[in-house]
């Protein structure tokens, strides 16, 4: 730390460091707020070709494309890693623990998968790893699942978490639209990287999941154990008869504890509209929290684009100055002490939707409900809609029953001479409370 | 402290302070999760007759009915003040921080109108005091405020942070009741104090709006500063009306920088059914709030209630120990460095929603319309309702105008011959963003 300032390097200016550096040149009291100025020292970039596409007016004089200059200024407190992805992420932020600095990021697949080794190597060296912009951009979950809830036996966090396929599902629930429509809208307003595969299967709303059931339930995993299936099955007709039965389909990721084990999953599911997560359309995230004491809350806001991001980063950046000022870092470390086993997803109980294309001639109901009660799958509710042709559809809405026996039992109802196919199952979402 | 354990003084033993004793007796990896083990060493009651209502099984020789016992031990690390209301509570308050002891409190009148004494005698001191409880019950608002929103600068905080009045007002909109049946309703369900004037004439929202605006705006202020109305003068009509133009009508607390001043006040307001904010019902909190980075953000969950209350108040404790462990109290201390005048409310500018009851005959319309204009009032909709006998009723909702022009102009209609009598006047919500 030079003088009274602390200071950090910048790794990564594209659209989230652009808008850290926004947010810290131009912010004012941080001395009042913080108890230190707070300067960027180094701006880590990879090519300078990088620089055509600044729009914040970078100090050129602090831009460097060498690790070693952004990493090794022994004056730098804080690291503030906005690369993204694994490599080479981790081993910058390795390298900087290891220095004794610091580290903010807003890296979820890393804290996902590495935060582990991440936060083990933090708590050696005694040094702040933070990373409240990993999950829901600007909306502040981490810190109160970690502090301000930290009374609480977490029972269940759900929430959406990922805006693209938010987005793309609220455009094809408003405007009947199909997912390729929606996507493109979503393409043209930002709203979607232009390879959004990792928002539509789930795999970026797993990382943040992993992220959130590890706080939560103070227990280390793995985004590979997380059951995740993206959004490509959901289509229009699936949308409209969940509103038919009063529920809106949303990518949720939801970590819960049954039984002693832990229950996650990233998958859409039905919500019913009185659900305070089924109102939150277009780009929101919204992550919803129970608790023993607290009973239930709710975190609402962007959870992605630059400014919000940027807001959660500088928020972590301040955190991290103060407990340097107060000469507290590691104050608030990994929480992760206990050890649960994840459920597998044959062993998980949810109620279900599905929907099936019948020949439409009387007794096919009963040969379907027979077959489900075969395998202790009780049904809730039945809807035939109107037939086109010899096929009618179904919408079976279960009762909860176990994932392997539903399974099962559609095995055999697939099977039936009756069926012409099994067009879409989809998980309800669990009872509040 | 004494060897490993971090030691509390409970003062009050109600509703809340029963709440707390359960959370922390029951509570699980204490240590885990704060570096320290926490123990109840006094619970300071005001007369032993309230152990009757005992229903959390407090242990006798805990219990005490002596401030000097439950102040005075010098191994009690943080006091813990559920009493509520200004006297004893200040005096015990600043006693334990002249100790040397951390404070936490749920107590939004004593932070509201005595916070800057309580925060500078606790800066000169070098202790924590904590009240997240203080607004909102159960949802994580004042640490967000503090921490991971840091890095805005707040525009707006608009929040419902009245559950009793939410409720009253939920029913009237869903029952089509009066005030006084969705009163009796409340009380019933526990959802209402006997007394319930401080929370219907705004007085309970107020103390939590100077809180929210305080911290928000980095600003010291009092209660006396909020422009206070309650709800006694909404109708059941008034809500149909306002459902029929897209509204609903929520006890709102607002705090807003407007041209530097401060803007902040709590009543009656008609949000727009689209808004983040218009969902919230029944006892529920939510805090809505703006940034410059941020965006939009809300919180919502219980915001009462022993056990959503106790939770905040036993994250508080637990923060406080996180610093008592790591050497650094007084970490997060005051943040109001700012000085911003409040902006009178005859100076405020908001539409309105204006119900009057005027002479059911040609050109009545076009004469109001003509008093309302000569006061730079702009109309921006009139609805006139079936009439019955001689007397019609109009719905005004106004463009936005001065509160004061909109005032005189209302002095002037209400002479009219033609105007029976203005039935109500009801500010409408901000545009988003």
């Amino acid at each position: 730390m030079a003088g009274d300032s602390i200071n950090i390097s910048l790794l990564g200016a594209g659209t989230v460091g652009g808008g850290v550096w926004r947010v810290i040149t131009e912010a004012e009291d941080i001395a009042k707020k913080v108890g230190a100025e707070i300067s960027i020292r180094h701006v880590l970039i990879k090519d300078m070709s990088e620089l055509e596409g600044d729009d914040v007016g970078l100090d050129r004089a602090l831009v460097t494309t060498d690790p070693d200059v952004a990493l090794g200024d022994p004056e730098v407190d804080i690291v503030v890693e906005l690369i993204g992805g694994i490599r080479p992420a981790l081993d910058f932020i390795l390298r900087a623990i290891a220095d004794g600095k610091h580290v903010v990021t807003a890296n979820k697949e890393l804290m996902a998968d590495h935060g582990a080794e991440i936060l083990d190597a933090a708590e050696a060296k005694g040094v702040d790893v933070r990373f409240e912009a990993s999950v829901g951009g600007g909306i502040p979950i981490i810190h109160p699942l970690k502090e301000s809830l930290a009374a609480n036996r977490i029972t269940r966090v759900m929430g959406i978490v990922n805006g693209t396929t938010n987005y793309v599902l609220s455009q094809m629930t408003d405007e009947w639209c199909t997912l390729e429509e929606a996507l493109g809208e979503a393409k043209e307003l930002g709203y979607s990287e232009a390879d959004p595969s990792a928002d539509l299967s789930g795999r970026d709303a797993a990382a943040k999941a992993t992220i959130l059931a590890s706080i939560a339930f103070n227990t280390r995993m793995t985004s590979e154990e997380v059951y995740t299936e993206g959004i490509y099955d959901v289509t229009a007709d699936d949308i409209a008869y969940a509103a038919e039965i009063g529920y809106v389909i949303k990518l949720i990721a939801l970590a819960q504890e049954v039984d002693g084990d832990l229950d996650v999953r990233v998958h859409p599911m039905m919500i019913p509209m009185m659900h305070p997560l089924a109102p939150v359309g277009g780009p929101y995230n919204a992550i919803f929290v129970e608790g023993d004491a607290v009973g239930e809350v709710m975190f609402f806001g962007q959870g992605a684009g630059r400014m919000p991001t940027a807001s959660s980063v500088v928020g972590d950046v301040y955190d991290v100055a103060r407990d340097i000022r107060n000469g507290c870092p590691g104050r608030l470390g990994c929480t992760c002490f206990r050890e649960h086993s994840i459920r597998p997803i044959g062993d998980v109980h949810s109620a279900f939707y599905i929907r099936m294309t019948a020949a439409d001639r009387p007794g096919v109901l009963a040969k379907i409900a027979d077959a489900f009660g075969k395998h202790q799958v009780s049904l809730a509710s039945v809807i035939q809609k109107e037939s086109s042709g010899m096929a009618a559809e179904l919408i079976f809405l279960t009762h909860e029953t176990r994932e392997k026996d539903l399974r099962d039992s559609l095995g055999v109802v697939s099977e039936l001479e009756v069926i012409r196919q099994v067009d879409n199952v989809i998980r309800v979402a669990p009872q509040l409370g």
